[in-house]
């Protein structure tokens, strides 16, 4: 853990529930305090409910990197309270220069970041030296709200295109993929908004949550499910091509770290089996994600760069001295294989 | 472990070396020792080379359960020692029937197993009662040295289909899924013996190893191949859809629990994912399997049953109390995307 952040010991999650403006999901990741951001540790769920104080520019660089927050939407969030916090700090010429090529630098494939990073820019440029703090401050803020209302917008325009696929007689099926909740967002998630939304509409659901290797962010999922009491059930990466062989899976529903201008999407790593899975049993698949996961300079899928992570996320191997690993953070689903990017607007197919 | 296995103490590899016909792959799984069956742990490799030795009918059932000995054609081998460990401890009307009900239970999936257990019924049935020991003792081994044999056979005929697939310039890049190499049989592998053929023949390889979750067979792999210096990299099984859309995957080489008599196969779950996306993206997809592995009287893969293991296996989650999983061993990929299977015969198709 950084040098810069400290474990914050009150009440939390009492604090963040007064000012929270909806029941479910109930939590969200963010929060301020004196000054600083306030986040919930990721590398720690599910087993520990750690919140961590992030108040330099540094610290927030590095819970980016190291995963502390994770999630396209909420990367691009933090890192938006990040130019805050160094602007807090020194306002010269140099800071916000400073602070985007920092921050930018964290990971390359969310486009949201790029797009947080490019809007904070522009705001901040545009006001006086004097002001320039503050309005980070609030512009951060801004950000965050535009965020938890895209999301929630979100899951009403899924439950449009989850409807016609309710079977009669038994719960819906949805497998997904990583973690595109609330975790990974302010607040809602994205591609799990819809299925809250389903949830609080009384409709009977079953998630099949993969464990998504590497980092295993399926279990932030299944945390979050049973915690909105949606039931679901944890697989192998490995068995989803099983389950939709088998007509146990009725929609796919992912999230999305970049959708390209023709309507490619890359997101976590693995998401491009299911896909195509998903087409071989004629099974809907669908993507959601804010607006701003959009990159109108992105032609294709082909020119997203692809993350590529440290070989000790596959684990520490003793007895395989020596032992080469390849740790793409991320894969590229052609638009040809989505039914549907589901957006705050609505729901949009390249296809 | 087994109340009735102890560890073996002297130099089991130097031991089996001195017996080993050939130098590639080097070390056998299967050996005898005063009357007992020797075996290596592959629940402890590659961490721990351990040997361990099963004198009854009971170790050598828990054994295959456990997975300490694994891979469909050694746990076909290994259940024949144990009907012989069984009629050597007591040669009565019974033994042989509960033998054969016992092993036959262990594992449903590989028809390896069954197929042994029969050709094992048949000798010891028509020989002399006070013969029967012997006779499975004798038996027992034939199967062995017969899978060593075709196991080599399959290196061999896999030289001719992997030999039109070098490409010019560089080394030829083959991903594996599981563990399908000498550690599954008695010597040499299936899906791994044309690799070791090719290694030996002075071909360029490079190896592309999935992890093969939820038990990390794929570092079995790793280290069979680090042993024999071929070059490989270890990847999460999730990036194999983006590996083979970057061109970095010229073919697809795994082994099979059982093929039906449609060509359809059971592997290691997470094979199916693969051989859709090798499809996808014209890579050829090959299975390496001795013919005890073709199932006759199963007309086609929907008919295979498939082993679910239990939860614990997708590991220990703390911080998600009650947490359900659901965990198939197998999954099935229909014959329409195998391009081939290598038995000791040759090469045979059924698209």
């Amino acid at each position: 853990m950084a040098a810069n952040t400290n474990i914050v010991t009150d009440d939390y999650r009492a604090k963040l529930l007064r000012t929270a403006a909806v029941k479910l999901p109930p939590f969200r990741t963010l929060g301020e305090d004196a000054g600083a951001l306030v986040i919930l540790d990721q590398t720690r769920l599910p087993q520990d409910t750690v919140v961590v104080r992030l108040s330099t520019l540094d610290a927030v660089a590095q819970a980016i990197t190291t995963m502390q927050v994770r999630g396209a939407p909420l990367i691009g969030v933090t890192a938006a309270f990040g130019v805050a916090l160094a602007l807090s700090a020194r306002n010269d010429a140099t800071a916000l220069t400073e602070a985007l090529s920092i921050l930018s630098a964290t990971r390359p494939t969310a486009v949201n970041l790029q797009w947080a990073l490019s809007r904070m820019a522009a705001r901040v440029n545009s006001c006086p030296a004097e002001d320039r703090a503050q309005v980070a401050w609030e512009e951060a803020r801004a950000i965050a709200i535009e965020d938890e209302r895209a999301n929630a917008a979100i899951g009403q325009a899924g439950l449009t295109v989850l409807a016609p696929l309710r079977p009669k007689g038994r719960p819906l099926q949805v497998m997904t993929h990583c973690n595109a909740g609330w975790l990974a967002t302010v607040a809602h998630g994205t591609a799990l908004s819809p299925l809250y939304a389903a949830h609080s509409a009384g409709w009977p659901l079953h998630v099949w949550v993969s464990e998504t290797r590497p980092r295993n962010q399926g279990l932030l999922t299944a945390w979050e499910l049973a915690q909105a009491h949606i039931p679901h059930t944890l697989i192998a990466d490995n068995a989803a091509g099983l389950l939709m062989s088998q007509g146990q899976v009725d929609c796919v529903l992912v999230g999305a770290d970049r959708v390209a201008a023709n309507g490619d999407v890359a997101n976590k790593v693995g998401t491009y089996l299911k896909a195509l899975a998903a087409r071989e049993h004629g099974i809907p698949f669908y993507v959601a994600a804010p607006q701003s996961t959009i990159d109108g300079d992105c032609p294709s899928g082909a020119l997203i760069p692809i993350e590529h992570r440290p070989a000790s996320e596959l684990g520490e191997h003793d007895g395989l001295s020596g032992l080469s690993c390849c740790n793409p953070a991320f894969d590229i689903t052609p638009a040809a294989l989505i039914r549907g990017l589901i957006t705050e607007r609505g729901v949009r197919s390249w296809r």
